[in-house]
């Protein structure tokens, strides 16, 4: 084995203990008075519970699909690693989530607490937690690859290495296929919990009954906090996780196919997992530079972060080009599509930002419209965000056309590679990227647990400061999980047509499948052509159903909250408590109920295109869901970001401020905006991948079923 | 020149005088009192300097692109007829709107004036001057491309026919682009033009001053009737225009690359013509069948106006069984997709109905969450948008395999042949669907007239239920429409696939290119992947744009509104006039000056792909421009589409009806609807097909730019 391998699970083993040292340096602060453990408790057990139910539910799928693989695996179409990787890649992607959450749960109070201080006292413990959420999510995921890799690498005994290679690779993919289901899972239950609670609470608190919000007399505001933990922590951490293996096994398993000159395939295929752990090196080393003085101001903490963010990436850029000279000396020109991965990474971030923030003129036009009418406030939204398609889809292509030309250098199989190489390197430093997004709800919590707890105003003030500048850094955080998951993708089904001769070849030596028909993958096939068709449309189906999902299970929140108020007395005056936990209870059932259909759509769907239209078929849905996906998911991340700060512009005071019809238009689209944002968009980046994920393991399969018709059915 | 060709020029000649006979009839039928006359006389002046206005630039823009294409007609790089060929192609469209569109606005008092004798009476006129502008639109699309076979077969000597027919519908598919051009401006500038009137009115009028719809002391209201003419009749006819010629000259090219046993390449070519020209007789016969007793009710005419178009459907279906027989003796399986391209579009119509109309729960779901706040109102809406593609895009993706494989029967040629005639199967009967989405408008202005003319209320009555059957029957003409333009953007994506093989053949034969390299159509060459994903972008930056462009020029109209309630006195006693023109004025100026930037990004985007990535980056685009972009065409249609029927249904008395906060909240949908169906979704449809045209036209330039380097700068 390369001595360079060693580099992975070792970064791996850093990232966890230091992962570990933040979390015990938290939990080492004060959660503050009573009523403030008490409302952080109710939040905690919220959260668990939910998450318990959670994971019955996907253990249960999990369970199924086990079964199917190991049938599948059992009848020779597919390799016998293939379901136990499954089941890995999905437990360690939970138990990224459980442990992200179980320490974010536990710092909002300590937050509070700590912004009682300071500003950057606060940032400090929230900022402590989100790091740890980004150093179990690749710490594991690293791990876990690595562990992986050692065990297959010792059990397949093999003298030729490019066959070798091949059936590791080929085991290591499945292992995405976990992460995928998991991520979709986590994002599309914890996106419904969260925004139901969220559009439940202020429909009924807000707007019904004029209370602020995180009163604690409303029913739902407890509800409301779990949701920011279960959907934007442990969600988002399940997603990334996603992102970030899908990432590193879609490349080790191009590798097998570049026939470049010179190519190491040895070195290639370890090349994506070394480059991982550096990065997670430069993530941690970078963290230190998120430090400020106690008086900071918000904009000073705002560039601390942004060090923080910048340097990481400055750092694998540098030790990206002395790796790329030592593993890969005679391919050099791959380093500039790690190059291009990290730039587009900061261009996306960039545009993400001038598209959403309020200190740029898209924003200020949505809120300026708000004067107008919630309906201009609504049009100019959607405007905006689809709007913001153009320059980001625009950095996608340069990064893909860099990728193949300029260091794949007209070598196919190199180019593809490099592609995946530059997904890579933009989410080499997710530890840190992804910390500068999930202490947003920490911070967001804290914020809420400081006006249940009647904090002075200026410890609201202050966790509020954090929150909004957790909104501009996860703009940049946001970049690269969007232009991770194009490129991601675009590898993906890179290793699909790669799979495709390498499980055929396979099915015919072991007499599963006769001989091998050549495909015919140009795009007027009408099997491929009619798979783009619906690929195209799927993001909108699955996207629909989780925007109609949500707003069920809003409607059943707002019927509780609307309940309690009627049936328990003295809510109102503040004498009795609400109920909470059956406001919890409520989203948990929803959630978990609704997020059964949409996930279900996006898995059967490659099968079934597979089995009627043949590989091809499947090629052509994998690449009609990528381009309209990937567009569908930042329009709706980004319509949903705009409405949202165009909302706290006017907040701010401008136009009018606070209480004004302006305002109220401005809710209008805020609240349009939940859905979109944090529920639908983010599941569309999960889909992308989990498509071909699904596609790849299935495919032993479709090819016997189709017998010797790769072509399908028709 | 085979006999069955004439049954074209004929059909078209027939028409056309039946045409002019139905205006004659509306023309001698009384325009009511004299405050009826001076209103119909405001709209029509305002219609017809909008038109002059529009067409002033159309004019200066043709004659850019016609020079343009001169001089590369002239260095070679295309043929001579083609700079011809597009100047008529542009010229009869904007002929076909404004006859249709003449008659339209000289139809609307005198439909309010036979609605004062009955319902009946009403639909006779209105539904005649629908009648007009569909036979004008098949009419004289079918003589001039009648006109321009008859003169290139006189004028190409050419001995081998094969070559000839090669030549002849080389020159003809670039009347196509023509119609494109002239289509996406009439749309794009009609549709800001009725929707910023209709925005700009309703936002001061209904909303700040509370003065109901149609009220003649808004400023705008003449506006907002000239708008439903210039959109809904000019526009749509010049779009409907397009939709017929370009699927007919698509499939013609499409007959001469068929290499399927025994296929007569003549009556090939012919065949699309002979079924248009069918398929107009059949119009002309099923409107006879629209008839209905003087006291006939509103769902008798609705069923009076289905058995019209279900009529011409069944008559283009049992005539076209002959007229396969006839033509194309041997290859009778293209009848399979004749049927099965008018059968979809009548499953279209239904599934667009469902998902837009009042009767079904869809529409009743939008309308109940009104009940709750605008924000799920709009979120459902959006949903519901987004799931009706589901249906819609699986009925095409099943014509799509019905054409290739059972009416191609294996055969790629004879397969995307089916696929054009599919699409001109389903627009054959269009001289019919067309007038049963026409004649809304004129129902709509009638309404107007009805309302500002003070008239009894059941005028208005009558009028409204005009208007609400139209909307009924319109979603089938909806469906025809966009089935029509996804099978024939298909259509013209393999006649551009078709024409780089030939237009490079001559190029290298004329001695300005090199050799003919092999092209890589396959999926994963990185030009084509590219040019997928800025094709699926394109469409959510067209669409933005025009949403954009609504808000500002709406923006403008409300200041406009504003301003005269503020400096003309007595306006809202009734005692002075508001000034309507100047608000005609400012839409006009408005619509004129925002049509321009989506239009060139359309029109550019193609040509500059094409030097950037060459012809295989072409492709890529349109792929991704037509699969992304007819999903949003449909979502974009339904969603505004759906809104409008929630609004109607509260407003029919359900769920509280006027006035209340359900209404309001219903209101806003609409108000967001309204660019979406009525502007950025209509335009996306010519959007597909225009980008096709502009890359075939331009396809001589591309090869030669890059020289020898098909494929592209990189």
């Amino acid at each position: 084995m390369s001595t360079a391998f060693w580099i992975a699970p070792a970064s791996a083993v850093i990232a966890l203990v230091f992962a570990l040292i933040l979390a015990l340096r938290n939990m080492r602060l004060s959660e503050g008075t009573e009523p403030m453990k008490e409302i952080a408790k109710a939040v905690k057990v919220g959260a668990m519970a939910y998450l318990k139910q959670q994971y019955k539910g996907v253990g249960l799928f999990f369970g199924v699909v086990f079964v199917i693989l190991l049938v599948l695996a059992l009848t020779g179409s597919q390799v016998i690693f293939v379901p136990f990787a499954f089941l890995t890649g999905g437990f360690f992607s939970g138990l990224a989530g459980f442990i992200g959450m179980a320490v974010g749960v536990r710092s909002s109070a300590r937050t509070t607490h700590a912004a009682k201080q300071s500003l950057n006292s606060g940032l400090r413990v929230a900022f402590s937690a989100g790091m740890v959420m980004g150093l179990v999510v690749v710490g594991l995921g690293l791990l876990d690859l690595s562990i992986w890799y050692i065990v297959l690498n010792a059990v397949i005994q093999e003298p030729d290495l490019a066959v070798k290679m091949e059936r590791i690779t080929s085991a290591m993919i499945a292992f995405g296929i976990g992460a995928s289901s998991m991520a979709l899972f986590a994002r599309v239950g914890g996106g419904i919990f969260t925004k139901a609670a969220d559009v439940g609470a202020d429909l009924v608190g807000k707007i019904e009954a004029g209370i602020p919000e995180d009163d604690p007399r409303n029913p739902a505001v407890i509800a409301d906090n779990v949701g920011d933990n279960v959907g934007d922590i442990a969600g988002m951490g399940a997603d990334l996780y996603e992102s970030y293996v899908d990432s590193i096994v879609a490349t080790m398993t191009l590798a097998v196919a570049v026939t470049a000159f010179g190519f190491p395939l040895l070195e290639g295929v370890l090349f994506p997992m070394v480059l991982a752990g550096v990065g997670v090196i430069a993530a941690i080393v970078a963290s230190f530079l998120v430090r400020a003085g106690e008086k900071a101001e918000q904009s000073v903490l705002l560039r601390a972060l942004r060090l923080g963010t910048y340097g990481a990436t400055v750092l694998v850029a540098v030790a990206a080009f002395f790796l790329v000279r030592w593993m890969l000396p005679g391919n050099f020109s791959v380093y500039w599509a790690v190059l291009a991965g990290l730039l587009s990474g900061v261009f996306i971030g960039y545009f993400t930002e001038y598209y959403t923030s309020d200190s740029y003129k898209p924003v200020q036009g949505i809120a300026a419209e708000a004067k107008t009418s919630p309906a201009t406030v609504i049009i100019e939204g959607l405007s905006v965000g689809m709007r913001s398609t153009i320059p980001i889809v625009i950095v996608v292509a340069v990064t893909i056309m860099i990728a193949y030309f300029l260091a794949g250098g007209g070598d196919v199989g190199l180019g593809l590679y490099s592609v995946g190489a530059a997904a890579v390197g933009m989410l080499s430093t997710l530890g840190i990227t992804l910390a500068t997004d999930a202490y947003g709800p920490v911070a967001d919590n804290a914020g809420g647990n400081a006006e249940m707890t009647h904090q002075e105003p200026v410890v609201r003030e202050r966790t509020d400061a954090l929150d909004s500048l957790g909104n501009t850094t996860a703009a940049t955080g946001k970049g690269f999980a969007i232009g991770s998951a194009a490129l991601t993708a675009l590898a993906l089904i890179a290793a699909y047509r790669h799979e495709v001769g390498a499980v055929g070849a396979r099915l015919v030596n072991d007499g599963l499948l006769g001989e091998m028909p050549v495909l015919d993958l140009t795009v007027l096939n009408p099997r491929l052509i009619v798979g783009v068709f619906i690929g195209a449309m799927l993001p909108m189906g699955v996207g629909s159903m989780i925007m109609k999902a949500v707003g069920r299970a809003a409607s059943k929140i707002a019927d509780e909250v609307r309940r309690q108020f009627r049936e328990i007395k003295g809510i109102m005056e503040g004498t009795t408590k609400p109920d909470y936990a059956s406001a919890v209870q409520i989203c948990t059932k929803a959630a978990q109920k609704e997020m059964i259909a949409p996930t279900l759509l996006a898995i059967v769907s490659p099968v079934l295109v597979g089995v009627l239209l043949g590989v091809e078929g499947v090629i052509g849905l994998l690449v009609g869901g990528l381009s309209s996906g990937f567009c569908m998911a930042v329009f709706m991340a980004n319509s949903g970001g705009a409405w949202d700060n165009a909302k706290k512009f006017i907040e701010k005071g401008f136009l009018g401020g606070k209480g004004t019809d302006a305002h109220r238009a401005a809710v209008i689209g805020d609240t349009v905006g939940d859905p979109l944002k944090d529920a639908a968009g983010p599941s569309l980046n999960i889909l992308l991948k989990l498509m071909s994920m699904v596609s790849i393991v299935f495919l032993g399969m479709i090819l016997q079923f189709n017998l010797g018709r790769w072509t399908g059915w028709w």
